[in-house]
């Protein structure tokens, strides 16, 4: 039997799925890319829960035809053994405690903000948008302390914390957020671009992201 | 030198802090229990942002002096090469899965929820509270499904992801919220509490936990 290659479960538009393509690319892996269109209904099918249950993306089906949920989780997976995830306990420690804070903190604030402008579910002067706003300062701060002492996340070296911190932190503007006062932030965010395989081709929203769309994960 | 034991700023009423001396007490080790009263404003301190700039508990002191916070990656580092953390990477990135989802899901729906009852901060017919109960419906719904195909959340064994779910989950009661019709989800929560070395020693809020207290965390 042949191996199956990785698959991916991907939405173009996902910071989330963003993270993983990004990886993938630092690693030079082939895949096999599976477009889930969230807001045409394609996670809300019987046979989508039957793949992932808590109906998000991206999913990556493993050679073995496993599947794995939680973006962090595969980013953790597929990074095991390589340059980008330290192996000592305490490093690693490290390592998942800023996948955590990136998925209560940052997601949230940034990605939640962004996603809801784009799509016109919120206005920047709406009360809950000025909320995540007002998060979303209090996180840029958070990391830019973080990093005003190190060049990246954990350990010294550029890991998959910061592939996860990176992917909705680099689209912060279109969330109506400004990183130019956190230098240490943006001196972070250069570096990650001049990482090796780096590559971005997170897509726009399409229309059918529009208020009304059925998708659990977002509305 | 002798190395320093591990030390564990702690407060007594918290889940988060309750997981992690659960799994101490699961591998008997011996520790330094440094009390934090969160709403006494212990974590507000300039000190106490040395040690975390997040300003949450539980921290974890290192015997080689490191501080570590979250949670969950104290978990991950106190149980790395024991028999509560698989080794293998696919059983490795899906405890870290289920880490993240206790963060993001079910601390939201029943830990803050809990806490606002419990304290006062909320009644539960306000619609904030009724907002998270049913969120925390979704939530044993899910992990009631997950568990009808399995004993533990991974690897077919206890492991943290168990000690990180069963942290809130156990105190759902005392979020008004009730258990019974999840039936595999009750059968392991039996489970747990078979466990060699199992404890449970959570602590009731205290008076200065009334609406007001300063605190980051819960407030």
């Amino acid at each position: 039997m042949t191996e199956r290659p990785l698959r991916l479960y991907d939405y173009a538009a996902s910071c989330n799925c963003y993270k993983v393509r990004l990886l993938l690319a630092h690693l030079g892996i082939r895949y096999e890319r599976i477009p889930i269109d969230i807001f045409a209904g394609e996670t809300l099918t019987e046979e989508y829960a039957r793949i992932n249950p808590m109906r998000t993306t991206p999913v990556l089906q493993t050679p073995d035809g496993n599947y794995l949920v939680e973006s962090n989780a595969i980013l953790l997976y597929l990074s095991r053994g390589t340059e980008y995830l330290p192996d000592g306990s305490f490093e690693l420690a490290e390592v998942v405690r800023w996948l955590i804070y990136e998925q209560t903190d940052v997601i949230p604030m940034i990605g939640g903000l962004r996603f809801r402008l784009l799509t016109g579910r919120l206005s920047p002067a709406d009360p809950a948008a000025v909320r995540r706003a007002a998060g979303a300062q209090e996180v840029f701060e958070l990391l830019d302390d973080h990093l005003s002492a190190r060049e990246f996340f954990v350990a010294d070296r550029y890991t998959i914390a910061d592939m996860a911190i990176y992917g909705y932190t680099h689209l912060a503007h279109e969330a109506g957020l400004d990183v130019t006062p956190f230098r240490w932030l943006r001196a972070w965010l250069d570096r990650v671009v001049r990482q090796r395989g780096y590559i971005e081709d997170v897509e726009p929203y399409g229309a059918n992201a529009a208020p009304g769309a059925g998708s659990s994960v977002y509305d």
